[in-house]
């Protein structure tokens, strides 16, 4: 629970909020690079932390990200004509450059236009593309002495091995991002119902379980110790850039089944549920404003392409990717509750929702535009929950005192993996994560 | 004509006002028994006094109403499953009863779901059925000490008798009521128009004149008497739950035609237009919002069953019942004008509206989202307006004293019935009252 | 630039604003005449200066616009029935005349009502009709002591050489004035483009660039003019009914290619780009309220009926006219991004949306629902804008001074013209305004 001072700080992200000024010392996924997909192409209106900017694609193919404003009369550059690297307000032909820089001011004579032209800059984030993605900082001064954008493996890997695309989530940023550090609902969010009872993982009206013939056994079985154990216990480290969360429940044969969960400062997640052979999967949820966000979403595989039948179903929407309209926007969303289907939640699925990320999307959402943190009555499996609010609010605390937010100058303390285990009961949880990660990919501190 | 402070008084009806908390101290009408038909149906959304909850039917039929929010994390209890006795939320599986206990906390240990569970209840309305209509009560404490719903006619008769509905007003309660409280708008708002002036009543493009064979005489003439005499002479009679209004018309050979309204606290209407073989006709103004509410309607007769045909009518939408889609809003709604129709407003109708409830709705949304009291030039036909008026504020200054307010506490008062009479002109009110309800319908205390 | 307080100033408009006063004191376009085409046709809602009216034509054919509040119990008069010169509440009969007088109160006694009637009247503007166009004035008191309508030349014209429109603008009033004003637009907002550069003017898909074989070799010139010389030189005389802003660019042969605008106080503009043989264009910009105003649309020539292909183009929405659906609303707007082509943009349309209008319109919104006008770069093609400012903001310091601001009561200073010249370079300004307008047509005191 927190009291009603820290939920403002945690979830208010605006110019001048300490969570804000936290946001605003990282490296943030700003759009898809394919949202720009050629040079010269059509602008695109993003909104960033409550502030709106217009992303374009120069000549040159770099992208530039630009207060939206035309500094003349204040038109919107969003209707300015991508020309010739730059982009040119189509009220007086003012033209500025990706780094906001104007480069033309074309009605008046050229002499008058030489001493406008310094004074006519519009502010510019700084850019750079990673992994499919057009990273933003909002820094000002030297885009040299920046850091680099973190070093994730989704986007060291090949092309071939790598899906990434873009949700809209209609809540505030946090509570979705407390949804992917809490492994705990999937024992009922995302359960199936049959048989009078719960069992395994239900996806769009497929319960995926044992004896489906879909799988490897492992891979069953882990949705059936889901359903068996809906108490986990969770047992929580630290590192350089985050906490690994890790979650343990009953398997077969005195075994524990645990699954261990990233969260890299300040919103990014790699979700639990890949054995080694498995893809790996990994979220960004970046404040659009407030009472909404952009949940970017990664898939890859560190060592073999994605097959084509496993991107044709990431591109279709299963698994933390949600089926979209062209602006990103889920089908199933706030405005038509999600399409819930009651006699399904009756017969085959726990929610009546089809989707894994349709289901967190829509228990997110339901805790409010904001959700209220005043009113809680946290548990055991909320731990991560817990540990994720206590590491952000400390970095506001850090920034407030001019110290750089645990991560945010270190890009290589992001090259960490997350995934599952089965193991011996009476393994310690550093054991586990020796074992499934090696001391390299749990995070830099985490283990020795 | 009321101050800024007593409109505010009359029309705010959220938790902590005055006349939130008069509403609060009586059952209210919170949704249709057929919108939960069967156990272990659908949960659905209601709105009530501005408080937001999740009403469900359980297993074995009892009706709960819930504030929607589960005490665990904040999600929303309306995704909930309905399922053996209770409505458990998806995200953890917690559990609620319809007395708003939290029956299972399955994500923790037993031994701490235990010490959990005390302190986990949700906020739970009292709820009664009768009528086919689901009231609520928002008393705190044993529902054995709550005084049973009131006593209603409707509610008494046999289900052959009756058909129940309910529709949405776009305004607040209190216009909407006054309009229920105001037959002198009989003579212009529901006329038809035709050959140069008004015409009986209008309906559905289907005026019901003299001679148009549909109907007995008396039946017919009344329809000419509220056009001939559009000044009604009102007079108010007190009664233990609340008022009988009184408005004589002239009709023919030296007769009067009085049509007589019940209100009752607070915020109920037995309409008047009947003769003892006609319908009995109810409503109850409901607030959703402050700018919104449900007005359930109730149509009824004593002592026989309703025809088919007069169902088939009252289905569709006819007289205080509206056209309404699957969601209960009207068809005709302020958003497309009600589809006035002006070349029928020249020709047939006097509102160029189609339908009486649609006509009532109209002129009441009309009024404001909530009218301003402070500027009226009230009259005699508004007798009964004021007299409603002055009885809800006293009921606020009752309930601020500690008072019961009138009838909320007395089930009984609430059998009374409303209706027409023609009488001699020189019979005095109370003889009129006398002659067509006897002392026992006119509501205890009227007449004796 | 202005401070905030000038910005606020300048753009609130509502009852009791500095410049609410100023346009109290002015007629106003308030709807065209054809909104109301008939004796006792439908009532029209319309809203002025943030205040909402109900206008309706009475049996003689006299346009009233009144309050659309009974003073009874507040019922809406836009549900009234339009009948035997006047307006009647549908509640219970209320009937007001185009004066607002109430004239009928039937549902009381007849002597009750003559008491009441004196003191039930409601509001009312002044109204007239000139142009096709009813106009309103807020005047309190008698009509006799108004000044006339302004005495605009498409106003005295005969109606075959005259069309009049309107089309909504979803920004405030004051920036899409502004837009009226600021003929270096021209260079940029409306061009075309082709051959790797701009070209001629660009409306509808189809660029009017030289060889084109669709007009005189002037008009076509003056499209090459207007995109070589995109710095236009300004100069603006000042007369009795508002400015003379002159704009010259270079044209061929040491000729000057003169655009001149009239802005009349406080809301109006006589465009250029018309030659004599041209018909001539003006806007009224009227606000709703101060996030959107009516563009009010006129073209007419003085000597000679418009032609019939002309007049279907206006109707169509070319030029000044927009495309709109049945209720003046442009189908190109804000909502869908004015329909922006972004294909178009790069090959042929400086800003791939078509249509002057729409261009005109896009721009205007895009500086903001109101501009801010705080952060600006004005520069010399800006002088038009700053003279209309500074002239407007003297006004308001006029009417608190209690003087009538400039042109109120002087209607004839009105009859004005706008149009184009192409001039040997060396001549004085007022001698261009001499040779192209006469004396009398440039504005009273512009030049002698």
């Amino acid at each position: 629970m927190l009291t009603v001072e820290e939920n403002e700080t945690l979830t208010r992200t605006g110019s001048g909020t300490p969570m804000g000024d936290v946001f605003r010392q990282y490296w943030m996924p700003a759009l898809l690079s394919r949202e720009l997909p050629a040079p010269d192409c059509p602008p695109v209106r993003i909104k960033l932390l409550g502030e709106d900017f217009v992303a374009f694609r120069d000549s040159a193919g770099k992208v530039g990200i630009v207060e939206p404003r035309c500094p003349h009369r204040g038109a919107d550059l969003f209707f300015g004509r991508n020309e010739d690297c730059g982009l040119r307000c189509v009220y007086h032909g003012w033209k500025f450059d990706v780094d906001g820089r104007c480069v033309d001011v074309p009605n008046v004579e050229p002499t008058i236009a030489e001493r406008l032209r310094p004074r006519a800059a519009v502010r510019a984030l700084k850019t750079a593309e990673a992994g499919e993605v057009v990273w933003a900082h909002f820094a000002e001064g030297d885009a040299d002495e920046l850091p680099g954008v973190p070093d994730f493996e989704f986007a060291a890997v090949p092309p071939e091995h790598r899906f990434v695309g873009k949700k809209l989530q209609q809540c505030n940023w946090a509570q979705a991002c407390e949804g992917g550090l809490d492994t705990a609902h999937f024992s009922y969010l995302h359960a199936g119902v049959g048989g009078g009872g719960k069992v395994g993982l239900h996806e769009a009206g497929r319960p995926t379980t044992p004896g489906d013939g879909n799988g490897e056994p492992l891979r069953l079985a882990r949705f059936r110790w889901l359903v068996e154990d809906g108490a986990p216990r969770f047992s929580v480290l630290s590192h350089d850039a985050g906490l690994l969360l890790c979650a343990a429940r009953h398997a077969d044969d005195d075994c524990l089944y645990w699954r261990m969960t990233q969260f890299l400062m300040p919103n990014h997640s790699l979700t639990p549920g890949n054995f080694p052979e498995d893809l790996s999967l990994a979220n960004t949820w970046v404040p659009i404003d407030d009472t909404s966000c952009w949940i970017f979403c990664y898939a890859w595989h560190p060592d073999r392409p994605i097959g084509d039948k496993e991107r044709h179903r990431l591109v279709a929407g299963s698994g933390i990717f949600a089926e979209t309209d062209e602006h990103f926007v889920p089908v199933r969303r706030r405005e038509n509750d999600y399409l819930i289907d009651r006699e399904l939640q009756k017969t085959e699925s726990y929610t009546g929702i089809v989707g894994i990320s349709e289901q967190d999307q829509a228990i997110a959402d339901s805790q409010g535009p904001i959700a209220d943190r005043t009113r809680e009555m946290l548990c055991q499996t909320d731990l991560g929950v817990v540990r994720f609010r206590e590491m952000v609010l400390q970095a506001t605390r850090d920034v407030a005192a001019g110290k750089a937010p645990l991560g945010a100058v270190d890009p290589g303390a992001y090259r960490v993996r997350s995934g599952d285990a089965v193991i011996a009961a009476d393994a310690p949880v550093e054991e586990v994560v020796r074992h499934r990660f090696g001391v390299r990919f749990a995070g830099r501190g985490a283990v020795s």
